[in-house]
């Protein structure tokens, strides 16, 4: 029993027709479906019914991010193992509203209150529009290369209070491999500052950062892959050129080499694009830790500053136990 | 009085509207204007009304390519020293018809029968589209990054069957400079099979290669210029999966230096993606000679075999002396 | 118990001297530690003592594969399965010879002779030279992007008779995901043409193509990443440059979207240098087929022709069961 | 009677050692000739004998900065026109000392001050080192990517007081076009902050940017080219390695559309790593103007800060009029 990987995100959106048209013609990503409140959004290469969700809500922020488990019985053994826990979960009945795409969830809150969905059933995207129907197979769609055009959902990141304490939980409950942190003295000793987790390969599929205003949990940031630093530097055009608001990079993350920039998308969220950097393969990988010395080039290993929204600005999480859809 | 620069080129097209798809939502080029036999188009970058002109026809092929001259006086004596050459020249009134966005041209027919345009005035390209306007005024349009986008025009390139005749006709009626060659023994000792030539500090602007049927002057291609090789990768996936054929490349000019690759556009005409290769400053630069030994290194660097077509196939050229639009 | 990921080869150089500057010199590997008759060899980012050995010998080819088992005990639990199929095997007493930098090591050729290792414990590499070594915790030496300079090793590919048979072997016995495979009907209906394999979320750490002249198992090559396209045309014009023979590429593989070059080191053996393609998370995944139709696209999607040798040019498997060292 | 192109620099260096080591080791160029108090570089593709020249000093600058006229009569014509000017003019001797690779050359101050070389004849390098030569008749030596390995010298930049009476004197004195500037308000009306110059096709070759000190003329920084955004990068993490300070960069100038990143070498010249934007044709360019609502744009299109130092720090210029070597 266990996590396969994270699956998608769910995006509250105060104006999503603005989103919407930011997702779609500036980022690159394709609906695959969407009524008067939802739109589900997939990257080129995702094979998946969707990997975003845009929710149009009062507040913007982060409903939910959901993992796929690794088997039909893990759903059932994390119920009771959250339950045991005393942490109180509800399922959302797949195949319709926001569930669209998927099968039941089960949902629940972490703790610091990351609103978390576990499902297995999916739907595999299959392309009907006959104008992005691919000969290959192992094109779910056309490339196009229209927009930033990201081939990939990646991982998703969070501003809260206390970074161990969460990275602890999503590693003991969910087995979700710690693979680097940072740490600082701010006063009472050395403490954690951030971490970095994945259960698959990849350098990260979840972040917890240390909000420096110690107000809570909040979504720090979504990101998609693009393939190489090259296309990071044409995305970084395309978002100038279109008006977008980049909050910082093009950079390097000394961390895991990653090449990373991000903006702000027309409801408030933050969304990173990202691409290269390290994959990790041995099963004993012990977590890199960077001190107060070495983190400045963890953070940004070319030299540029952090700016001060960095660690202060976040959009809400959702907030309460989870309901059925 | 002298040459400036190659400036746009004039394609007959036999399938307009499957020629105007390929040249925008494919390879990424905007429409400046069009009528019902005409789309005129141009590169993000290009900073003139267009660089390529689609002309409905029965044939496809080259109608025209066309050089700006650097200085008003300039039509007027090469219409002078032409006419004392024995070429007929004639005049095509600017501003309307195909002549749309520059002035007054002067067209003949070289010798091997290139149709050749001078002109001297040209409107600078205003977009009207709010949806695309930029506010950098390096950008006479915003950068959107859809198809394969290329920057802006680079090049025209002719089979004919004498192409060191052609080579010093250009170089010494237009003083386009002689930047690199190839020689090959076809059985009666060394001779010119390809000679690449430029005003600017462009590798080329102008190429001339060895009609191997020896069928007389044919377009072989037009080119447009993207930033960097990872542009012309993801070039190439765009081209592949919209079932475009490649008749070669991605591969590397030993020659120049340049990255490429060749297609066919639906109309027949072959159309290059290049990229990168040198610039040279030298005032007095020594044509490069490339001798039967090295010259497999000058036409692909990287090894991969030169196609069959490449050194037959072609497109028609204008089949007369230019008449005025 | 199972396989954590592909480690490293063995490669029997009959060139010590020629195949150490090509590895080094061109391709930008670094040496671990050698003696007279092998080189141990690691990419930038590599963080294990070696992931290549090349070893002085009569004949060139591979003399083992070594796999990383996911714990302490699964090497013993491997022994018991194997010898319960009937299958012989060796332990290689780790720490020194060709064991230098892991520990012990399980042996056994697979039913098609592919010579295999398990190992568990292994040394994380550890920069000795103050030139080389990196203020970054991430960066296991300094990055100087000299040569091809790749970050990891990435998979390794054998020519078999019967594809299918190596692909189930693999599967069933050693867990590793079949993730896309090629059929093609050579007169007796439709068959197996090749497979590729991963227990990472990587496109492939293990391939099996039928070898044309079904004249055996031999070595089709070993492959190291770069990071991004741009890298690997700088690597194309690097090794033709060094007079290094490319055999085919760059190209893209439309099976896994990967951009690729073969080449040929100085004692014979092939090398890919690789970059880019998919990740596959689903742990459901179902092998994408590539049927007679799509196949020439999955080999390579730009439209290049896959040289004849590709499938019958391999070098020579070590010849026996494996000894100790 | 004209200038041709930018041809290469003198650097004043305080550590000619250390900074020998980076221009080599980590930037990637190639030494042509030295001697105790000398080394003579260049890029792998730089044709001339030499287009960098370190030499030992009690300070770090910039000693001088040669162009390569367009024919063997324009050096008579300029001395004579720098006199009539009232300029001082001197020779130094070619074939030796700091001139050696060239010929004779005029040198003088520009009212500025800006140390100016100007020089007809000069060698093309001929690689002596069997090791370094290529097959390729269009590479002076082999690519062989070790370290930045940028393709060419690009530009020169300097702080002055006055940058639109810099740029009038070489515009109307030395013919090179004036091609974008930025305008601002410091408090007397728009007035000109920067201008950035060419002769050839290049975005530039020269620029004066305004001395925020108003202490006079000052190095701003030599300018290598890379082929692609990608090198970039990778540039970027090579000199981040090496502990080379980057000051700012990558980034991408709005006003040419090129990426760039400048850091400090050992001696203390800043130094640029430059690639891409726009090359430009049209014989009657009018310069663009970056007026103060569009200049941050122009300055950096990606948003980040341009740093304090950027227009208060620079090297000295060589202090008097150039003696001959």
């Amino acid at each position: 029993m266990g996590i396969a990987h994270v699956g998608h995100a769910e995006l509250r959106v105060t104006d999503l027709e603005a989103s919407r048209d930011f997702f779609t013609r500036v980022l690159g990503l394709y609906v695959s479906a969407e009524d008067d409140d939802h739109v589900f959004l997939r990257a080129w290469q995702d094979w998946d019914h969707h990997t975003l969700v845009l929710t149009r809500a009062e507040t913007s922020g982060l409903e939910h991010v959901a993992w796929r488990v690794d088997g039909p019985d893990a759903l059932g053994e994390f119920e009771r193992q959250l339950k045991g826990l005393g942490i109180e979960t509800a399922w959302a009945e797949g195949g319709a509203g926001v569930s669209l795409g998927h099968g039941d969830a089960l949902r629940f809150l972490s703790p610091a209150g990351i609103p978390t969905e576990l499902y297995w059933e999916v739907d595999r995207y299959v392309e009907q529009d006959p104008a992005l129907q691919s000969k290959l197979p192992s094109h779910p769609q056309r490339y196009t290369g229209n927009g930033v055009h990201p081939r990939r959902f990646d991982h998703v990141n969070f501003l809260v209070d206390d970074p161990q304490a969460s990275q602890e939980f999503f590693s003991d409950q969910l087995g979700i491999r710690h693979n680097y942190y940072i740490t600082g003295d701010l006063g009472q000793g050395e403490q954690r500052l951030a971490s970095w987790m994945a259960k698959t390969n990849l350098s990260h599929e979840l972040a917890f950062m240390r909000n420096r205003n110690q107000s809570g949990s909040l979504l720090h940031h979504v990101a998609y892959f693009v393939d190489t630093a090259d296309q990071m530097i044409r995305a970084a055009t395309i978002l100038a050129d279109a008006g977008v608001k980049i909050e910082w990079g093009p950079g390097q993350h000394g961390t895991s080499g990653a090449i990373f920039l991000y903006c702000i998308e027309p409801s408030g969220n933050r969304v990173e694009v990202w691409s290269g950097g390290f994959l990790l393969f041995a099963p004993d990988w012990q977590p890199i830790r960077w001190d107060p010395e070495t983190s400045p080039l963890g953070l940004e290993l070319w030299g540029s500053d952090m700016p001060d929204t960095y660690l202060t600005y976040g959009t809400a999480l959702g907030g309460g136990v989870p309901q059925p859809a």
